[in-house]
């Protein structure tokens, strides 16, 4: 399995230690990682892609674990991609969550990855996006995408997936009132967890409010109330999951849907290539250190400084687009 | 008051409608504002700036009001940039919380604006440094800028200030947890707020293991504990305060500290102009447009889609810097 081509015909065919190695690849973004993702693609498309996100405290690792036995118990196939934080000490709280998900761990039927989200310099779409075509190609009937944080990239990861599912938490009214409104627009799916405690009916009232006022399309999404823990509301769940992945793929809706979903992947991507590449090309020139040093002793402005530094990146894009033919 | 050389000589002589209409002006990125701002920079530098970031729920606003009622007790004047979420619906929450800062704005000595977030697409790092300016170069003691979100637009608004207070929640320690190793790294003072919570002493607890293995310089992050709504702890923070600023002004340190808060400024405000100009050349080639179709079609992957897409918005900055001679 060293050739691209070989570990792409080894996972197609539902070997999971291909399936490790290409996504070890793909969190390399080596270049058999990226010949992967490329030979892969026209595999793709036939998992239903569902996207978790919502603030710290919502419960969302105990909904991904009662979700996942749900679809078990529907017979389906599954892949679970978690983004992690970055930070070496949360490698704790991973465990603590992937305790309480051992069950699934040794289930066949199901493929776990954990992976860091290493701070702010973009490839987290990028890579997520490519571990979810891997796991959709491998035959996987459902992948789903957790992300720990409620980040701006952590967002944008979740809202890669078909159907992107919002989480939050009754307790915190603040939480619900604060969310933004484009959060309500990339949602297809609203759940109020914990919806035992205190708040929850509130909290439902208040994203119906939002929903009342957002832009959304030919979908309306539903609001939930689940109790992971105790599974309450999780079958509800799954059919307004299925639901939704009917309406993508309804003759009707299919064609505006892709649309959209593509349209997202493709930002989030050129959008985390463009961060890498402006930070690269801003460390090499040293123009930033330059600018740096003039505002710092007060001859410019930061405003000022922030637009000749992408002039110079320009430039420097410019100057290298001329120089290979 | 028309012209910004007005503007300016009346808003640093203490004119609050002056301040005000400035504010405005920048708010809309108008030619007048952006000519104040440069007039104004070389009058900055005078004022304590103190961003406050964290999680929703973790009550930033409480303590942003008992943190600002603490400086007025020492006799200094305060601005105040509040950095709502663009929800229209969240504009209840946003006069709820100002509604309990009543003494506040009655207070000829404290400058209250807020702002809405206005989704992702850039421009809130740049408004809302350019308001912290204005109220700096007005001569305010200190310029508190609160976030409401913790995506990382809001993080990076609250970097952008001199010192930078990271607020946690006891409640939920899987707050703390997840919490990116990138956030510890920001932030010079951190505080446990509602610390009369069951969990307040472990939050402090796993802060400290995280600051042992984070990457801070100099200074040393210190973790307090208050209870906003009882003003415990809140004259602490503000001691607190008080010597992260004079170890940002000392002979040992200046040069350093300034070179690190002029290098947050610069990226941060680099990187919205650029979202900014990649969105809108995106949307004018219809670059974008064409990507969609191939990729809704098949005909091509999502990462190269976005891959050709950046080297499309190359290509057309290379011509029109070929073109302006």
């Amino acid at each position: 399995m060293d050739t691209a081509a070989e570990l792409v015909d080894a996972l197609v065919e539902g070997n999971r230690r291909a399936l490790a190695r290409a996504i070890t690849h793909v969190e390399a973004d080596s270049a058999i990682g990226r010949e992967v993702l490329r030979l892969i693609y026209p595999r793709t498309g036939r998992a239903q892609t569902i996207g978790i996100t919502g603030s710290a405290g919502a419960g969302k690792s105990t909904l991904v674990g009662a979700l996942a036995r749900a679809e078990r118990e529907r017979g389906r196939t599954i892949g679970i991609v978690a983004v992690d934080p970055s930070s070496p000490f949360s490698h704790g709280a991973i465990l603590g969550d992937r305790i309480r998900m051992q069950d699934l761990t040794s289930d066949p039927g199901v493929f776990l990855r954990s992976m860091a989200s290493r701070g702010n310099l973009g490839g987290l779409s990028e890579t997520a996006t490519g571990v979810v075509d891997l796991m959709d190609a491998f035959g996987h009937d459902i992948v789903l995408i957790e992300t720990v944080g409620a980040g701006q990239d952590e967002v944008e990861v979740a809202t890669t997936a078909q159907t992107t599912v919002l989480v939050a938490n009754p307790g915190a009214g603040d939480e619900v009132q604060s969310m933004k409104a484009g959060l309500m627009e990339i949602a297809q799916i609203m759940v109020v967890n914990k919806a035992d405690l205190a708040g929850a009916d509130t909290a439902v009232a208040q994203l119906r409010a939002l929903l009342a006022i957002a832009n959304v399309g030919a979908w309306s999404p539903p609001i939930l109330k689940t109790i992971a823990k105790t599974n309450e509301g999780i079958s509800e769940l799954v059919d307004a999951i299925d639901e939704h992945q009917a309406h993508t793929r309804s003759d009707e809706h299919a064609a505006a849907e892709r649309e959209r979903h593509v349209r997202g992947q493709i930002i989030a991507l050129a959008r985390a290539a463009l961060h890498r590449e402006a930070l690269e090309a801003a460390e090499t020139t040293g123009a930033l250190d330059t600018l740096v040093e003039e505002v710092a002793s007060r001859q410019r402005d930061p405003r000022s400084a922030a637009l000749e530094l992408l002039d110079s990146l320009q430039a420097t894009w410019a100057a290298s687009r001329s120089s290979t033919p």
